[in-house]
């Protein structure tokens, strides 16, 4: 078991739905020590990739998203969800449709900030259908840039998000991959990953 | 003129409607040795203080104040706007009223993750009306918890932010003050701080 994996156990709440909330060491409050860990681990994963660019969408991937940037040395860019901000200039635009909402979100990124050449990092704390990650992928080949991988701190296994990334054929390094949360007795089943 | 000041001067854009917009380097690309050295200064701007804990809210804040907590060794929280998540438990809650909108924000902090004895610094991007800085400001209040300082990367002086922030009583440390911003010859100025 690793660090993120035994912290969830310690530290995360199983909550009917098959929610898990990690909200006071991950995306509300944030483990400064843990996300530092996690970005060190995402370093370590790709380090035999030259990655110029950290990406993720906003709001809660963007601590450990900056994290691994500053590690790596690159600059972070954070997509923006567009009915939250005037961003002027040319964008790259996708759509995130939520299999468990009614409505889609644009998701944007500046043009200016991706360019061919680049090698992105995606980077974000939680997968679970993989819209999000899906959009990110798209911007980045729209812009030409090449998806250098995908790190992800807590995959739910049960969803088919990973499952479609991976067979989309993009390199997904999931920290801890979460098969089951009984809401009842609070056990948290991961993914044996080797 | 400091490291921000150059930097804004080097890369920001004037918009029309006193705008300024520094997606390339703050809020959308993330320069992370920026991040780093403004989150140093916040640093030693309150070495004489025993911060315990540093505050943001959702989005473009989260990068500095991660930086921040980092650099001195306390956990971050940032404060979520509340029809954007599902948070359970007890909640503080305040209203962001901001002048230029017609509707206001419900902002959360999860009761667990600021507690009377806490030392507060509340870290922001931009301050200009100060209604999500006040909504911080009366979160931290409703803990018991102790405001001891905010720290803000570009205040638009031309806004009352600032003023009625410093006028509740509040120690408020922003690198750059911008006094004025033309859009048709880009000139921005800053107001000379000692």
């Amino acid at each position: 078991m690793n660090f993120l994996e035994e912290r969830i156990l310690k530290d995360a709440a199983a909550k009917p739905g098959n929610v898990l909330k990690v909200d006071s060491f991950l995306n509300h409050q944030v483990d400064v020590e843990l996300v530092e860990r996690i970005a060190e681990e995402f370093k370590n994963r790709y380090a035999d990739t030259a990655v110029t660019k950290v990406l993720t969408i906003e709001t809660s991937g963007i601590p450990i998203a900056y994290a691994t940037a500053r590690q790596l040395g690159v600059p972070m860019v954070f997509a923006r969800k567009s009915d939250s901000v005037n961003i002027d200039g040319q964008m790259y635009v996708a759509e995130v449709c939520e299999p468990d909402k009614e409505t889609s979100t644009r998701v944007v990124v500046g043009k200016r900030f991706l360019s061919p050449g680049d090698k992105v990092l995606i980077i974000d704390d939680f997968l679970a259908f993989g819209s999000a990650l899906q959009c990110l992928c798209s911007i980045v080949d729209s812009a030409e840039a090449e998806v250098a991988g995908i790190g992800i701190a807590i995959e739910k296994g049960l969803q088919e998000g990973g499952y479609r990334i991976r067979n989309l054929g993009y390199r997904l390094e999931s920290l801890a991959i979460v098969e089951e949360v009984d809401p009842h007795t609070g056990e948290i089943h991961f993914r044996q990953q080797f």
